[in-house]
């Protein structure tokens, strides 16, 4: 399955006044994690995306986070995202954060491939995944 | 088991390119949603407990959210924060953010009651929630 | 000239290290303060003006800030945001955030009211704000 | 005077429902490009900072930006740091923040030294910036 590893300096605005990191700034991490892994996979981002396919996003179904380890300004942490499966219509991805060689945040996340719901204004539907993104997403990463 | 409810407005800046709320800005409005279900609860905020209690913080060591129905700028959504379960030394709490009476989003946290760790820089450890805190969490809402 | 006046509990996820609100914080506040101000001068939000106008938004194109006294979390703060003066093409708008009676942060913003520029993709030009709405905006506001 | 320049990639969740970058945003990245500035000149981290001198901050005063042109998920920008001025107790730096070669956002700060105020609970107070610290941020920045 494809994976993409990225580090991060954890940043001052990052942290609360426990000093220690606010855990919706590593929801934002991740999201951009798999952003990342998603244009590494496919080759291309969102915007093209958009205009190569019937797409309107891959909006998030659930997510699942696990703290394990405090991170704090100064730290260096790598994120190692993960395609995890790829189903019909949705995506699981993994992220595990690192510090210093452990483990410090692992999560877990399902998203959807989706287009607006033409019938149900504001909503979105699920779509099947083209066949060459499912290939390039379960291929084997480079090393 | 002690439950509040509050009334969020979504904000343009909550939101992302897609027009719909940037999911770890749900994760930031849970988080309030959790300090302000203890304050009223415990009838105290955190600098108090920082001084009643050997008390150094209530950390999230696991978080989970299923996302139901997208929600944007200018909604209006009620958050229903319930005390789930209170452990030894763990505190357990469900979000419900309702949309137009639907159920829009759905959070689950496991939060540590914790002290530094004197032997550990940087690192906390659980301690015994105190008895009264224990009850007061348990207690049934006011209605 | 219009005036809205709104009431902000500091969070403890908008707070640093230092135990005080991280500053972009505030310029969300006041970004959202603003929205307020016009949804109450206009008496409709920016879903509505999209659909009643020829228009795309009104960006900010200079902010300032003036940081007098820190706030942190629990403290209940007051925004009072003022029309200052309206342009032919631009908003000029005054935040004073006041903390038990004093001010604590002030902000001044201009923005423009835009249209997308057809002849430069992915930017705005400037549009006259519409009679009715400047009408709006300049009116006193009611007690 | 002492410089820093860094490139920042903006993210999906940096951006607002018209597509572009929800300002308090820059504000965030002004920020961090503060602390990477001071701790290129300094060859130390806050943390280090707070160690080695009677020292609890250096909160922002007065803060300015004027936003020229969009920017959005995907740009490649680049943020150019310069003190611009050291005073007895103020530093005043320069944010320049470029896409394709051109000034999109510019941003000015003036920060104080402080130290916390031993008679005024919860506030801060002036404190000369060491010597060898100014020395260092009016330096010329390594090539």
């Amino acid at each position: 399955m494809f994976m993409n590893r990225r580090t991060v300096r954890i940043e001052w605005g990052d942290c609360d006044p426990a000093g220690i990191v606010f855990y919706p700034r590593y929801m934002a991490m991740f999201d951009h994690s798999t952003v990342l892994l998603l244009e590494a996979a496919l080759g291309c981002n969102k915007h093209e995306l958009y205009k190569a396919y019937d797409f309107d996003g891959y909006p998030m179904v659930e997510a699942r986070a696990r703290f394990l380890i405090p991170t704090r300004y100064c730290d260096e942490v790598v994120i190692e995202t993960t395609v995890k499966e790829v189903r019909r219509t949705s995506i699981h991805v993994r992220h595990s954060l690192m510090k210093d060689g452990a483990l410090a945040v692992e999560g877990f996340e399902s998203r959807v491939w989706v287009v607006r719901d033409k019938h149900r204004p504001g909503r979105f539907k699920p779509q099947p995944i083209p066949a060459e993104i499912v290939e390039r997403l379960t291929a084997i990463a480079p090393p």
